[in-house]
């Protein structure tokens, strides 16, 4: 059953039982199969599709007629909802796309910064049960708004040698078709430093098991990552008015992900608190997940009761949830005070599935409490930005006592010289 | 002597010939020196102030009377300079505040992104000889114009157990005065853990050694880093017209910060290329910091000479450079070409120097290729975003069966429930 707890009563560090694990040995066996791709190639990637996925993989890109037999294999209201779900991610992240800027900042000083997209980017999509089309659309929509000119997927075959047919659907309905059978720290050392068929990327995101992540971890700085996502947690705060079946079935949606997966109610009422212990109860054993669903709620999950609505927001501060959902008849009343959150599902009728899946923003959110200092991934993941400086000879001659007054007060003489040599007769 | 290649004989590994250094047994000290800063805190930070700084400190926080007298012992006129930097910094830096934005997709439906402050961020700054007032003002000021309500400094003190004045200065000059005499890895430790004296951060941005970039790689997830920087490079794109002095003058304004500074010059001339070769021979011996600047130049430096303009733009972006000159009487005509680049120099008039004190964008820049899929600092690094999603009842029910399509496809069936059980008459 899971547990109910009295905010006030609780230490920083029990409200916050989060912490990063371990990888142990997990380090040496990424290290051997990241030399083994960069020595073999292709032919180190065939090798580990035949150990890691029993698959036997003659060409590693997923071919046309592979993509039309996918696609065939989908029912077509499915393909429907794919693309009504792609829509709305294209829209949201369009209102994400930053504009340059030149600033006049004085006569003969132009200062500016400029985005540029990502040349070359790297989806890496989990294979068997992980397998989810809707990390497809927000992986790659994100990137294909950015402008990124060259998009490349990889995950796992399965045993029969193919791909799982939604995934290419998704990947399809996303806008790309470069799609590599290798999964695994092996996919990560490819898209890093490429191989006779797989092309080296500028940065690489998606999810993956604690080998795809210690990879990621292993070639950032030759390439970018995006974040290195731990388990998935729901924070509902709701008041006393709440449907407790409701909550507990937005908690549910977060328990059946994993045991690790972190379901926590926040509220202002031991009524409600006392409803969804119960609640959860009855609807833990209708889950076909249910024994994932019973090992999150009652290992990692959480009731904390708070004095008033006010602590409650506190409480949700300091966990800095992945998703947040606010259960109140006015959630835009208290939007402004909400600092810390990943993605915020703002009143009584929008669970968490329908972000998930549908809305548009964004699923793949910063997990572990890195919400206070980190973000849902977007448009900005997939650009850089670069500053720049034009100065006239005579603006630059106005300021060069104050850049030679500031470079030998740093003792950095040379510094001083190449501003100074530039108004020297001889020179 | 600064070697001259052609660019179209060089093989890519040859044209970056960065790579990030080991750690070796870094590692093992830096885990230790974090453990017992989380053990015994202040105790731990004063041992180390004696051990590696040969200070001996009774009060970490820096006094009023220390900044006091800190100010008294600056010469007038540079703290003028700082003052004049700082408003060109906050002049630029303002411009990349972004807006928050809503979207209204449908009747019933709004979808919005805002972006919230960093809580609290910590400023690490060097001590010795690499203490730089202008490092300063271009990490607190992104800080400051982002709304960072709280944001913390340390450096080391010198053996008086003082901090350096000019950095002081710089620091109240940029509008803070929380400030610890700590440095290494045990004040990066402080900052992500919190000490007696010191508040635990949100973010810790600035440069350090090894022991305080292997400090920031092990709190990262605990807390937010910015970069690791690499060491420092600049690359002049100049034509054949360009001064080889001048030239020669920037690419030893890089040189002469470490020999590990890589200064490359890409030019389409080789009658250039010669020039400045020369030239670096006849102004090196004139440099204060002589031998560092011969060993960067000798050992990390190049001239890459391109067949074209065209190509020599190709290699500018191929090497990614942290800091890229471009000597050309119209730069603007060939902005819109350059891919990566931390920060660009726009004509003949405007060295390096210029960016690095005085000019407004920060001079806190991606290293060793990064430009490619990373950023200048900036008023992003101190603020995240959080979605928000609001749909009322008639929005979801016109799209649930969309909902429960596709996480039924994942085999989610809490997902799907979490959104149906909304429309069921019972609840």
């Amino acid at each position: 059953m899971i547990r109910i707890f009295e905010f006030d009563a609780l230490k920083p560090e029990e409200i916050l039982n989060r912490d990063i694990r371990a990888e142990a040995d997990v380090e040496a066996t990424v290290d051997a199969i990241i030399a083994d791709v960069r020595a073999r190639g292709d032919e180190a990637l065939k090798e580990y599709a035949l150990k890691f996925d029993h698959a036997k993989i003659d060409d590693l890109r997923v071919s046309q007629q592979e993509i039309d037999e996918a696609f065939a294999a989908m029912e077509p209201d499915f393909l429907k909802t794919l693309e009504m779900a792609a829509d709305n991610i294209r829209a949201f992240h369009r209102q994400q796309v930053h504009k340059d800027f030149m600033l006049e900042r004085g006569p003969g000083i132009t200062l500016g910064q400029k985005y540029t997209p990502i040349e070359k980017a790297g989806v890496y999509v989990p294979g068997g049960t992980a397998a989810y089309p809707s990390t497809v659309l927000m992986d790659v929509i994100p990137a294909k708004v950015a402008g990124v000119s060259e998009i490349v997927m990889t995950t796992p075959a399965g045993k029969d040698g193919k791909v799982n047919p939604a995934i290419l659907a998704a990947a399809v309905t996303a806008g790309i078709d470069k799609i590599f059978k290798t999964g695994g720290a092996q996919a990560v050392a490819a898209l890093a430093y490429g191989t006779e068929s797989i092309p080296a990327v500028d940065k690489i995101v998606g999810p993956g098991n604690i080998y795809v992540a210690t990879a990621k971890r292993k070639v950032f700085g030759k390439v970018g990552i995006d974040m290195i996502a731990g388990p998935s947690e729901i924070l509902v705060l709701a008041d006393g008015k709440s449907n407790p079946a409701w909550v507990a079935a937005d908690l549910l949606s977060q328990a059946e992900h994993d045991k690790l997966a972190s379901p926590v109610l926040v509220t202002d009422s031991m009524e409600l608190a006392k409803a969804v212990q119960a609640e959860l109860e009855v609807q833990i054993p209708q889950l076909p997940r249910a024994a994932i669903a019973r090992e999150s709620v009652d290992t990692n999950g959480k009731i904390v009761v708070a004095a008033d609505l006010d602590r409650a927001i506190d409480a949700a501060n300091i966990i800095a949830p992945e998703h947040l959902e606010v259960c109140l008849d006015d959630p835009f009343a208290v939007l402004g005070r909400i600092k810390n959150a990943g993605s915020i599902f703002m009143g009584r009728n929008v669970p968490e599935a329908l972000g998930d899946y549908f809305a548009g923003p964004n699923h793949t959110l910063p997990t572990s409490g890195t919400a206070r200092f980190s973000s849902p991934l977007g448009v900005d993941d997939f650009v850089k930005k670069s500053s720049f400086i034009y100065y006239t000879r005579d603006a630059l001659g106005k300021v060069q006592g104050r850049i030679a007054d500031f470079a030998e007060h740093e003792g950095l003489h040379a510094h001083a010289k190449s501003v100074t040599i530039r108004f020297e007769e001889d020179n």
